[in-house]
Formats: structure tokens, sequence, C-alpha cells
């Protein structure tokens, strides 16, 4: 299935990435290497280069912004589980950052991932001209304040507050959401997608980052913390409002179902075959974790 | 005096950067202003602008990456002042911004600026074509793992430690010296110097860097909290070995003046007039803050 090779692509390039460093820091390679290779999905990278395969056939010249979205994806992580955030032990069935390295080194091994990634698509945009750099700023912008931060800031502060359903969508809209709509957009972008395809393609991302969402809601009270690899009913225990405390299990499993099948119409509009982004919008729809 | 011009129009523009958003995430917003403005030297986006300045007239082109700088240095001290790294309740005379909007957002306005800082590089570079990229990357490189996170891994580890004068050094030259050695390449860069200027901006960047941090060194143990906005003796209060406490106080207000009398004359060798450079130069050297 061309998804598990790219991931296989992926997490190799990731695993190699920081590997021969030595030096006084080192420690900060070992604390960003650890969170970057302990077992991922690699939802994002796996999205932006199976878009970029469609315009494009070059796969390793878009490796470096699929990297990037992985390492801020992860720095991501590093930060929102420390202490003064969510305050998690477990992420990915394995002890978190800062359970290993430290809170000081867990800070700044997260600054470190967003750092990097900033480097490695400024490193490998001129190859792509000013598309490189609308890519770029489209996942810079996408993960900043009015991005994943601006989510995560929301989900912060409402923690014991019933939040209105506005509130909720535009967390979860900007938390996670933003950046699965952006790796497809960056991939359509460095592919020189025309724009017809890339007005579809951001539609189908918005549904794709809604559902997944939704579906992260769903794991967190049907599944275990053996298979999810993390805390389950994280929500209920931090007081949070999320999608199914709204609206029930069952509307959340049906919107899910929905919301894949109307996007997956939709790709059908695209000047290029869909087939590899149907299969994983469908994976994504069925995931166990 | 030029560089008093360019702060007042640095201090404007970062005031004015943030302040028409409003939505549920403004509490970020708001802890980003705080420290953006809570009254820095603005010494980065000076030197990027002065430099910027002998080879080109348009300044307001090459205002945001000035203002960027000044982002990823405001992000590195909210990160450096929390509790679990140097934990400091003071920073230019005021609260820092933990003590102000919690560690939570603290970590995120942090994240925000550096975010911020890289989307605002990008959004602005196409005017400078490839020189835009090319700065854009130096300043992002010199301020990650291998620059200022970097040298700040090694202050961290290395708290109630001795250290060898080559961790010293490192440490210094990475977490200081190498964004001020930036700034003055990025603005030569910007203005597309020639290689031969470049490259003696580059020796006079490092020097100034180094006499930069030598003289932080001296004021952590010479000044008082009332004047340098934060609490002195500082280093010998976490146990940490410095220039002062390596050379002694004598030597080191020596090397600073040698350090900085050399770099002004390698100035002569440029291709233009360098009177601001040197008159900052100067003013660096007998900085009472």
């Amino acid at each position: 299935m061309v998804s598990e090779d790219l991931k296989s692509k992926i997490d190799n390039y990731l695993l190699n990435y920081f590997s021969y460093k030595e030096g006084y820091n080192k420690i900060i390679y070992d604390a960003m290497s650890y969170s970057l290779n302990v077992g991922g999905k690699r939802i994002r990278p796996i999205l932006l280069l199976l878009t970029y395969k469609m315009y494009k056939e070059d796969i390793d010249a878009a490796m470096p912004f699929a990297a990037a979205l992985e390492m801020i994806h992860t720095y991501s992580l590093i930060h929102d589980d420390l202490p003064a955030m969510d305050n998690d032990d477990l992420r990915r069935g394995k002890p978190t950052n800062h359970k290993v390295f430290g809170e000081a080194i867990a800070i700044l091994a997260g600054d470190g991932l967003l750092n990097e990634a900033m480097t490695l698509m400024l490193k490998s945009s001129k190859r792509f001209g000013e598309n490189g750099v609308d890519a770029a700023l489209e996942i810079s912008r996408s993960s900043g304040v009015e991005g994943m931060i601006g989510g995560q800031v929301v989900d912060i502060i409402n923690e014991n507050k019933k939040i209105t359903l506005d509130e909720l969508k535009y967390m979860h809209l900007k938390k996670t959401g933003e950046l699965i709509k952006t790796s497809i957009l960056a991939g359509a972008i460095l592919g020189n997608a025309p724009k017809k395809d890339i007005d579809i393609l951001e539609k189908f991302g918005y549904n794709l980052g809604l559902v997944f969402q939704i579906k992260d809601d769903i794991l967190d009270v049907t599944s275990t913390t053996d298979i999810l690899g993390k805390k389950i009913k994280s929500d209920e225990a931090n007081n949070k409002t999320n999608f199914i405390s709204k609206f029930g299990l069952d509307f959340c499993i049906e919107e899910c179902e929905r919301l894949t099948k109307e996007s997956i119409e939709l790709l059908d509009n695209l000047t290029k075959k869909s087939e590899n982004l149907k299969e994983l919008a469908m994976l994504l729809l069925k995931r166990k974790m």
C-alpha cells in the first residue's frame, strides 16, 4: 500500500536526521530524536507526500517539508505534555519527553524541533522557487497563533469550563484540523497543482481535519490506554468539553462517516487520479489509535 | 543619533504588531505583546537595520526581518525565565511572562513568537528574491540547536558544575553571540552587500557578540537590580561558570575594550561608510544595562 511505503520512507528519514550529532549540546539531539522516533503515525507527512505525488514524481524533493510537518507536530506534543500544560506521563506508549529528559530539556527540545522545521524548509525551498516559500509559509502560518498554537491556547484556558459549540469548533479546527489541512495544501503547492485542484483539496483537507479530531474524541472514550498509547478519558478527567460530551457518541460516529464520504466524493473533481488519498481518508476513518 | 531613531521605529512597529487582535485566543496576543513591549534595547533589530542601511535606503522593507529577530530574542527570554529553566521573576524591571500569564500561556507565547517570526520573514521574503530566503535561513539557523538553543542547553546542563574554557566559550558564543552576529549578517544579505563586505561583517559580528556576552557577565557583578532590571549576581547564585569567574573582572573589562577597538578597525575595509555601526559598537561597550 502506498501510504505504508511512504511511512517507511518518512520513518527512515527522521531516524537518520539527527543521528550523526555529537558535541556539548548532544542531549538536545537525543531529546528531539527520542520524541520524533517514538512511533508516530506520520499522518501529516504522508498526506503531504501523497498529495505531492499526484502532481510530481520526485518524492525526495518534498521530503524535507514532510519531515518539517512531523517535527512541528512532535514539538507541539512535547510542549502539550509538560506539567504546566496537560501534565501527561505517557505518549505513544512511552514516557513523555520531560519524564525522560527533564522539563528544561523538554521545553528546549520542543523549541529546537519547531526551529529545525523552519530551517529545513528554508534550506529546501529554493528548488521549488516561489512555491517553496509559499508552502513553508502555509505550514508556518497554520502552526502559529492563528492555527495550532491558537487552538491549544483555547484548550488550555477552558479547562474546567463549559464552552460554546462555536468555541469548541474553533479549538478543534485550529488545534488539529489546521495542520492536517495544511499538509494536503502544502503538498499541492509544492506539486504546482492547478488553482481548481487546490480549492478542492482545501475543502477536502478541512473535512479530513474535522473527522480526525472527532475521531480522536471517539477513541478517547472507546479505546484503551494499551491500544491508544496514552491516557484514555483524558478530556473527562480534565473536565474538557469535546464533541462527544456535546453531541453523544452515536452522532459523532455517524458524522465522521458522513464527512469522510462527502470528502472522498469531492476528490472526483480533481484533474488527477486520487485513489491513494481516498484510501487514506478511509484508513483515518477506521483507525484504532 | 541614528540608532535612537531606528529604536523608535522598531518600538513603534512592534507595539502595533499584534494590537488589533481579538478572538478566543486573545490572551496569547496579550502575552506575546507584553514581553515584546516590556522595554528591550532592540540591539539585534538595530544592528540589522544599521547594516542594511549601509547598502539600501528603504529601511521599511527590512523591518519585518528586524522585528523577527526581536521576536526570537523575546521568545528565548520568556522560555529562559520559566520555573523549569532559570526561574526568574523579574525581567527588564517587570514581572516575567509566566508571573503575569501563568506557565502554560508563557510556554505558548514563546512558541507563538518563534513561529510568528518565521511566518513574518516568509511573508516578507519575496521582494528580496533569494536574498530573502538566505537571510531568513541565516536567522533560523543561528537561533536553532546549533546556535542560540544549543547555547542555552549547555548553560542549563552545566548549572552547579565547573566547565572548561572551551565549553564556556561555546556556550556564550552560541547563546548570545550567534544571534548578534546574524543580525549584522542578515542585514548585509538583505542589502545585497558584496562578498568582501560580508566576510568583514561576519568577523565584526563575531567579536561584537563576544563583547556583548562578556559585558553581560561584567554587568551581572558590577550593576544593580534597579539599573539592570533583573537579578544581579545570578550566575554566582546559580553556581554558573562565566568569564568573570574564569578570568577576573579587570581582564574582562580590558578584553572588551581590546575586542571593540579591533572590531571597529575592521570596518575601515568595508566598501561603504560605517560610522553608525562604529558608534553602536562603542555604545555597546559602554552600556550600563
